[in-house]
């Protein structure tokens, strides 16, 4: 396979760093080729804006997705935009690495998705979903949390951990085609001892062992709707 | 009232920073100071990092939100941060008003809630949700999106649009402990008539006559939980 991480913590020598480490070693010792995007150390810019594109199909209205279509055609896509998505469109697998921030990702890491998941070759028009542009990628969300795990669930108060990243898991990485694994979730990471956060690289380097063979989570599909995007009656 | 405005579009004349002045211009009418932070006009820095603190209490190891609870007391944050967060403070209301990228706000205010919502004051410990910093005030989220409202619902390809807005209504305003109102949406922005984003704005202008009196979302209280934060019996 071929791996891309991006990974976007603010402290190099973070716990949610050497689990970024961790995955970039074991799928290298098992074979794959792996390209890590380290915003932070990029200095990546997250701002969806007019310097994006270095020629402008309408230069008085920016309509963003819409200058994203054609500039991804013409080629004039600004650089570093360019670099992530040929290394996106090169992968296999996209594991995203970051700590939770607002029970999201951090905004260097939305503006990885903002500018980068471009319409016209990522989604557009009826491109989404299972008919996504990036149908066939399998995607992982790990992350590090500084909630306990029994105050996500049903019942709990914060709600099924599921629900939290739902825009993430459906609405971003579902939405543009891509096969979903269960996110792998470092809980507690600040407060927790050194025991367990070798526990967690552990079951994360298990998790990474067997990743080719792990069970995606179900999303829609676009044949359960109609031309109009209402839903078509449930099979019974 | 104080309302504070957190506007977030990379096009001055789109229909979403016509929302952004019709609110400031309808709420100064009704006697309200409004006060905007038009943030790609600012060039708002979104980006969370090692040079948001002018001191740092471990110089070594950046732990984000350790560092932000130490400086708002020591009143050693960047400037930047402090006047938002001032201004923040000031307010009776917040509108946050954006157009939705992947079912979420832009990157560029996504750094706003990193950055601004500094624990120690706006949260921390026990003191979320009900008990968060914030209690008091209002928010609402004003919004528009490319998607037709029957894309949205339960049974609709994308599901109920609260779910997707979640982490944003329950997950920052509900937890910082603001009165969260619903969310105004304007549907399918960039394909319709004139005449129907005329009706947006009236349909604006009228909510924010009756903002005062608008019933507010529901989220979880803390004396629904015992000390550990696990969930108590319901009242029967």
């Amino acid at each position: 396979m071929n791996v891309l991480i991006v990974h976007a913590h603010n402290e190099p020598r973070s716990f949610c760093a050497a689990l970024c480490r961790l995955a970039e070693q074991t799928l290298r010792e098992q074979g794959h080729a792996v390209k890590v995007s380290d915003l932070y150390g990029m200095n990546w810019n997250p701002v969806a804006g007019e310097a994006d594109f270095l020629e402008r199909r309408n230069p008085d209205y920016l309509v963003y997705a819409l200058e994203q279509r054609e500039a991804v055609t013409a080629r004039t896509l600004a650089a570093d935009i360019r670099e992530e998505l040929d290394k996106l469109l090169w992968a296999d697998l996209v594991i995203f690495n970051f700590p939770v921030y607002w029970f999201s990702v951090p905004a260097i890491l939305k503006g990885w998705f903002d500018r980068v998941l471009v319409s016209g070759i990522c989604y557009g028009g009826k491109r989404f979903y299972d008919q996504g542009g990036l149908a066939g990628k399998r995607a992982l969300l790990t992350l590090t949390l500084g909630g306990r795990d029994h105050m996500f669930g049903p019942g709990a108060i914060h709600g099924p951990l599921e629900d939290m990243l739902r825009p993430l898991l459906r609405g971003t990485l579902a939405y543009t085609g891509m096969t979903v694994l269960p996110p792998f979730v470092a809980w507690h990471v600040p407060y927790v001892s050194d025991e367990v956060r070798a526990g967690y690289l552990q079951a994360y380097q298990a998790r990474l062992a067997g990743i080719e063979q792990d069970e995606a989570l179900v999303f829609p599909r676009l044949d359960q709707f109609d031309a109009r995007l209402y839903p078509l009656p449930a099979e019974s």
